[in-house]
């Protein structure tokens, strides 16, 4: 799988204009304003907007015009790891490698901003500048397409069979299931938020939509592989905690040589769906493959 | 303040209507959707959504237009109490005379059933029948309207603002601008929603905004006072409990007398504000007057 494609510039420059949309629609000194840009700011991958951009570029739009949406979906990104990590939830002290949300202020702040971060999603997705019907209808459709893959039918589902499933093994058409809700849904909305932002045609939308099912998958897969082998200091976090936990993840139902070559799969399945895209597919490409190749 | 208008019928069908729409929009038997429906389905008043539709009828718009608009905002009201009520907020182990949510199901499952009704909110709102253009831009409109009045300018920012002031001694001033974000700023986004679904012109939308910031207000002080002189078994809750929390509130802070006479004159200014409106502003006056009066 060669890529000539530079993504780590690519990567870099979007992450530097997505910080900077980001910083920018989160400002004031409130403590709960505070608590919002700690946990945004905290210097995540930015998966998620990236995709968004390049799903845009790729039908033929211009990323610029979609970064605000980019930004929205980044914030719902965040609601979700800040509550995920209460003690309630997954009980995690430690965040990309930094005391989470309610260790570094405290729990009443960490839902509130948590619960802020998803409201003013919304917020930004509403408050886009919009002269015509048709891009009011496009807004439109994106909110619901991030509301429905975010809510209990999606993200929150996937958390809540999750914690349902702690120490009990699942199939693993089940644990596939689980993740498709918990984290393949947002993945795949963002793809298709900037599909319809970038006004792509049908075929276009239908594709890209199959492509971020196989990598936000994949991007699982990989995630569980980082938890037995990662290295800690890269990631961030510890390692080996799904074990400790009795986590359902895919080496530890399929084994880890069996793990790398589904992801491997998943990634070519990705890369085909994106026949039909000229080179302004390319940074769709390249994510496909950054996300089982990476450290972190 | 004479009003032959029968509020309490009205209130009794606008009611059923409204618990039968939630019903509808509420299904599922996973453990998420029973906890988004025993918290929704627990009784509340219903006044955001029951002044939604009365706004939108006072502007002449029809009632059933607006009703999944108002399900919407009865479900960010309900997430609210959901997340207030947990051991970090509030900690509350009653609501509407029922174990809180967290009680009746788990802490986790409490936090994602309140996140999965906001969430919600936004799939209903974007999803409502939409065949052009202006209405796409009216959804839009109650979208920002509502996702400003809940976040962290809004419920939100008054909800850090209470929890930050138990035990410290506030101002009037300081306590009014409290309630005005706590409470008062999704009561006039309910209105203000109703009103622009129903298609009010600019005066009658300006004068509808008044009469909701007079009666959330209002609401509060109403609040506060039923914490100290109302009847438990009619509240469903334990009264005195302000007191014992070192909160502050209208009575602790101006008089039990006081704090009648200025609700009384809330709700002069509010009626006031309904000048503009014929007959069909009857409810909306019902409505001031009721909010004052009521015994839970």
């Amino acid at each position: 799988m060669k890529n000539p494609f530079d993504l780590k510039s690519h990567l870099a420059s979007e992450n530097k204009r997505i910080d900077a949309a980001l910083r920018q629609l989160l400002p004031g000194t409130s403590r709960i304003a505070e608590a919002m840009r700690y946990s945004v700011m905290a210097g995540g991958k930015r998966i998620r907007p990236v995709l968004c951009m390049a799903a845009a570029e790729a039908v033929g739009g211009k990323g610029e015009e979609v970064i605000s949406a980019a930004c929205a979906i980044e914030m719902i990104h965040t609601y979700s790891l800040i509550h995920d990590d209460l003690p309630a939830m997954d009980d995690d002290d430690l965040r990309r490698g930094r005391p989470s949300c309610h260790v570094a202020f405290d729990e009443a702040t960490a839902i509130l901003a948590g619960d802020a971060l998803l409201t003013m999603a919304f917020q930004v997705l509403s408050s886009l500048p919009c002269h015509e019907g048709t891009q009011a209808l496009q807004l439109l459709e994106i909110i619901k397409i991030l509301s429905v893959a975010a809510g209990c039918g999606g993200m929150i589902g996937g958390q809540m069979r999750d914690i349902a499933s702690e120490g009990i093994c699942l199939s693993q058409e089940a644990l596939v299931d689980l993740h498709s809700l918990k984290t393949g849904a947002m993945i795949k909305a963002s793809v298709l938020s900037g599909a319809v932002l970038g006004r792509g045609d049908r075929e276009q939308i239908e594709q890209l939509g199959n492509y971020a099912k196989h990598i936000g998958l994949a991007f699982q897969v990989a995630d569980d592989i980082l938890n037995v082998e990662g290295d800690p200091a890269l990631l961030g976090k510890a390692v080996g905690t799904d074990e400790t936990r009795g986590k359902n993840t895919f080496p530890s139902l399929m084994g880890m040589a069996e793990s790398k070559a589904f992801a491997g799969k998943l990634i070519d399945n990705a890369l085909s769906c994106l026949d039909i895209f000229d080179s302004k597919g390319e940074p769709l490409r390249a994510i496909a493959i950054y996300i089982v190749e990476r450290k972190k």
